[in-house]
């Protein structure tokens, strides 16, 4: 389906197909997967009809939600439109009566059928948010709340969306400025290093270590949760060993306060993106955590790059994915 | 509360006063945590009329479910019943009208209070599975399913509790022939490593990393799920780089074995600990899903055992936790 969507309609067009929708199942694979989670994380807290499940798309086929049906909506995402368990794990939600939404960047994919309402977008550099599924998927959430429940937060959260656009170009010139020769030094001198973030940010928390660090840079590292950091995982800081804080804007901050309180006591290696310096003091906080996760994801792609040109290492090369059967 | 409980008689009461139960939140951090997540993995696959969610103590008290309410259970865990942010996220739930259960090893802590159904456990290796969290919890969800919506798998479950203390025992003995001096020496030859699982079992796949190595051994290493591990994180396999996967016996055993196949071609350094061979095979594979954690943890504890042994770092030793102010 080719024609270009809104997410208002999208979401009209469901509810009046299914009159209620009492489960939305986010279903994906990696960086697709990633980019879900945030709208996940906005119906656990802001929705008082709806139950959120995020899944892994192999894990939903292996472990399929009994709830599974036709007041069920899945929203599914890959970004080749061809990943073989998403793929699957569509078709079997359609199978069980559930609405099914697929994004993918691509047109002709098996993600972009007929069978589904397919939702193809554009990437790149100059794309707005609102086009890609980070954006997207906030606007379902926004409307899918509001249309059968009510939502207060309706206009900031729409707002905020395309507020992201000037945040994230000038945070990425920021980050470039401050952020990238350093951080290839850290790559430099550290084989391996931890990142922690909080609520929806910890998607690109993982984001990072797994997409932008092992993937694109074979660099080893590790995700830690900044509540969770407390509970165990700081037993291993100290000097020289580094950790990587992305710090939110929004209500999940006081974790990540937290944690850079600890590191600024006991390790003299550590480096911290806070968001609210990065331009994210101008969304407003109630509903700042969602959006952050825009702003990381946008510094970890320059960071990346930055250490990409550092140790010659292509971040479009890869040995396995896509090159050997697996 | 001292007298001693059980799970169909505080479900019972739950749903007494209640009528019905609409969510369950389970809310605990680190080891507390982990614990809870079988359970709730049970209610997303199993459930047909309840909603769980999982959450780090700190992140359900700044991002509190908008649905949290008089139909809700908040299932509470922490060990010390001291935690500050666990002992105040019980309080929170109560106040919302929410039914509580808090489980603690340590009689007359705060969460040992009159305010919620305490359920304080014992704890030490002679003490059954039923009596611990991980028992307790998959009664608690096995009852609750029966009395609320029926459930077919109810007897496989319960006799699968009583099963898992002889299985554990026996899995005991034969890691420390077969993996225990194996796993010290990859503690001195790597500085770093990745532990690899999935559905259920991903809880001790994190538990093994953040409390066992990084909290009780100082070891550096991450955590990866065995369905996303091909969605980026392979990327960094090759010779050298150590793995050690944890196969699952049940459901979700297909993404282990796939990662397993890859390691064996890309990697020299792995080791596999396969729940089949030691010992949950008995188990209905239906279910064993949701008790391998039990005998993963079981294994975890033994293995950094053999690692303590042979780097003279005793387990219980701390130089954060409870010790400096955080």
């Amino acid at each position: 389906m080719s024609a270009k969507l809104n997410a208002k309609e999208v979401i009209g067009k469901v509810l009046e197909e299914k009159g209620k929708i009492n489960q939305v199942y986010w279903i994906a694979c990696g960086g697709s997967l990633i980019d879900l989670y945030p709208a996940h994380c906005m119906i656990n807290a802001e929705s008082e009809t709806i139950e959120s499940g995020w899944y892994n798309a192999k894990e939903f086929l292996l472990t399929t939600p009994k709830k599974l049906g036709k007041n069920s909506l899945a929203i599914v995402c890959s970004h080749s439109g061809n990943t073989p368990e998403t793929v699957e794990a569509a078709f079997a939600a359609k199978k069980a009566g559930a609405a099914v939404i697929t994004l993918t960047d691509r047109e002709g994919s098996k993600c972009d059928s007929d069978e589904f309402i397919s939702w193809v977008y554009p990437w790149g550099s100059d794309v707005p948010l609102s086009e890609v599924p980070s954006g997207i998927t906030t606007a379902l959430v926004a409307e899918l709340l509001l249309a059968q429940e009510g939502f207060g937060k309706y206009d900031v959260i729409m707002e905020s969306i395309d507020k992201m656009n000037g945040i994230v170009k000038a945070a990425i010139e920021k980050v470039n400025k401050e952020m990238g020769e350093a951080f290839a030094d850290v790559c430099e001198k550290h084989k391996f290093f931890y990142i922690l973030g909080s609520g929806s940010t910890f998607s690109q928390t993982y984001g990072f270590a797994i997409c932008s660090l092992m993937e694109m840079q074979w660099q080893h590292c590790s995700y830690i949760h900044s509540g969770e950091y407390f509970h165990g995982p700081f037993e291993v800081t100290e000097n020289g060993v580094f950790y990587f804080l992305q710090m939110g804007s929004g209500k999940c901050r006081p974790m990540d306060e937290r944690a850079l309180k600890f590191l600024e006591q006991y390790t003299d290696s550590y480096m911290v993106l806070d968001a609210r310096e990065y331009g994210m003091d101008a969304i407003d906080p109630e509903v700042s955590d969602y959006f952050d996760p825009m702003l990381f994801y946008a510094m970890n792609c320059e960071l990346r790059a930055a250490r990409g040109k550092r140790f010659d290492h292509d971040v479009d090369y890869r040995r396995y994915m896509g090159v050997v059967e697996y």
